[in-house]
């Protein structure tokens, strides 16, 4: 039995989704992108939306069964098309100030395997490229959260029975969004403090760049003369904070997607599109990646990464420091959402308009996509480069050194 | 174990729903309305529909457990609200002349109940008002079969164990939509042959009315100079011919909405929006339903009647023949699709325009809803009115008279 199964945990996450994560507003629109296989969370979220004043819940239902038969069956050149009505609705959310919760967390983790990779990137549905845009418009109060599914358990514990991997991955998610605690708002709050301070600190000294060595990479990130570091609490242009993440334990920010060399090794496995994408390298050259291997799944980045003249170059590079939860659980969760909160990581793709500040919002990366990938771990020494010369120890052994 | 457990059969279901009734065409767009619990037979239909050439297929799936939580604790005020951008997709799929598909039968039959039928009223999605102008426009090929799920097969049939009611459904399901044939397609063309000549003649005497009177019921219901009778086989502009229903055993028209008198009682229960109505006796008097009675769930219906202007007044009335399939089941589905073809009905609300010819449209019900309610049975008497004077018996004991 997971704690999932148990009705009063559903309704203690739905309220920490739309009460805290989300911050959901008397009278507003909720939209909730979930997935088959989630249906039991997503109904006590939408429940609690309701209780909180929602005017309407939209649920959507995503079908990874029915994204498989297109890629199997549909013309080729009909599999990046996608329906005006999808950003349509998005964009209408938007203008309507509304709250968006999407529940993360794979409901049938290798669907997708056995499809060629040359298909399989051109739908890159359920994303769409309206995303972007509206959260740099910072419109919306939004949210990811993670949801168990057994398929998702059994993936991430192999090694143990279905029954146990359920309850495993239940309790393990409780702890990582601090469910587990009395006053899980509370804990939050003084996590939060943690990370707003680092990243406010790492701003203020406006490196040129910064630099990740170990592990097999060495890889120098250039940053903008703007480029600012936040953790992940958000405001709203009507002063609605929220949590775009639930966990979140990383500081980002929006690099120069013009200066990006060296070589990076993948700390951990990549799920994207429901490939998993295993032992990644890539290569970057005057900010493009001019190489994209791995030993398992490089064709399906490869793919996203020719998607648009910026799927190629980084518009993100992120922080994580070893007090975070999910890093000590030492499991690999095949879900960016959680991995990349475990480590230190950089992103494919578009930039966060709040990443950097007025002056340089030309120079930021656009992209259809945003493709995270995990490069930190404990032994990944960080360091900030000054316009000068010099460096300064950032992260060692995990730990903030400035 | 239900013949939809087995691939096979979900394979021959989608195939009919897909070749036959919706008739999808290569590059066709196609919508494929369904709720949670009936995913397996969704999934045989979207796939079936990508081999056919499908260019996208957009899957819904309504969770009625979300409505019921909006219809429990959302502000009276928002239960009409009705997203724009539902019907907006609506429109979009007419105008690229997409195919849809709908998968029937209550996935949750009971869920709604203990709601306030003042609030259950206001709330009638998935309905939308743009369903009547887009099937008057014949720009979408579309069906709507049923799907069995377990709930459902328990409802019906609640003198058996779950196991066998779950396989006694889906047997019924696969004889009444003729998949027990060997030929289905050839099934359904024959008995469509008999439907529409029925029809042909109906329409060809011009009765001024038809009477219904049996069973508690003595009802006159008037007809337009054109009204014009069909069966269930549609063309699109496009000449695209579709089954609407499947099955379907009935022959309807759009009756004058200015002259109905008359008592009548319904031969079976209702389910609307999730509620079950039973023993419902409506009183209509110069064309408007002046009383709706009923044993059991009254004020349901009298929250759709009171939608708007046309919403009291009737949009069709339909005859079966005593041949169908369903009929002869003696079987109570609680599903409007299957019922209504078991018996005579009329519809309160919206009317089609096809069933009245050119110089009548504006003559037509119009409103936002369409329920339909049966009231035949083998011992209801139907006759045809002749303007000069004078019946014509139409059924006896189920049988075409004419």
């Amino acid at each position: 039995m997971s704690p999932f199964d148990d009705p009063e945990t559903l309704e203690r996450f739905a309220r920490l989704a739309v009460g805290f994560a989300a911050n959901v507003q008397p009278g507003q629109l909720v939209q909730v992108k979930s997935e088959i296989g989630k249906e039991a969370l997503t109904r006590a979220v939408a429940a609690e939306a309701y209780r909180t004043g929602a005017k309407y819940v939209d649920v959507e239902y995503f079908d990874l069964h029915v994204k498989r038969a297109r890629l199997e069956h549909a013309a080729q050149e009909t599999l990046d098309w996608v329906p005006d009505w999808l950003g349509a609705k998005l964009l209408a959310l938007s203008d309507a100030h509304a709250a968006r919760i999407a529940l993360s967390g794979p409901a049938a983790p290798r669907l997708l395997e056995g499809i060629d990779p040359a298909r399989s990137g051109k739908d890159q549905l359920p994303a769409l490229k309206e995303t972007g845009p509206v959260v740099n418009a910072r419109t919306t109060n939004w949210t990811i959260l993670p949801c168990p599914t057994r398929p998702w358990a059994e993936e991430v514990h192999p090694g143990l029975e279905p029954d146990a991997a359920w309850a495993r991955l239940g309790e393990q998610l409780l702890h990582v969004c601090r469910l587990d605690e009395d006053d899980p708002v509370a804990a939050w709050r003084e996590r939060a403090a943690v990370l707003v301070g680092a990243a406010a600190r790492l701003t203020e000294r406006r490196f040129e760049a910064v630099r990740f060595r170990g592990e097999g990479t060495d890889l120098r990130v250039g940053l903008l003369p703007t480029s600012t570091w936040l953790a992940a609490q958000f405001t709203t242009i009507d002063g609605l904070a929220h949590m775009p993440n639930l966990p979140s334990e990383e500081i980002f920010c929006s690099p120069d997607p013009e200066r990006v060399d060296g070589v990076v090794r993948a700390t951990k496995p990549l799920v994207l599109g429901g490939s998993v994408i295993r032992g990644l390298e890539v290569e970057f050259s005057g900010g493009v990646a001019v190489r994209i291997d791995a030993e398992e799944g490089a064709d399906v980045l490869r793919g996203y990464a020719a998607k648009d003249a910026g799927a190629a170059r980084l518009g993100e590079v992120a922080l994580v420091d070893g007090d975070g939860r999910i890093g000590r659980l030492d499991t690999v969760f095949y879900d960016t959402l959680l991995d990349e909160n475990a480590a230190s990581h950089i992103a494919l793709g578009n930039a966060y308009s709040f990443g950097a500040g007025k002056a340089d919002q030309d120079r930021l990366n656009r992209s259809a996509i945003h493709v995270d990938f995990m490069i930190g771990s404990d032994a990944m020494e960080v360091d900030g480069l000054a316009a000068a010369g010099g460096e300064t120890s950032v992260l060692r052994g995990g730990a903030w050194q400035l």
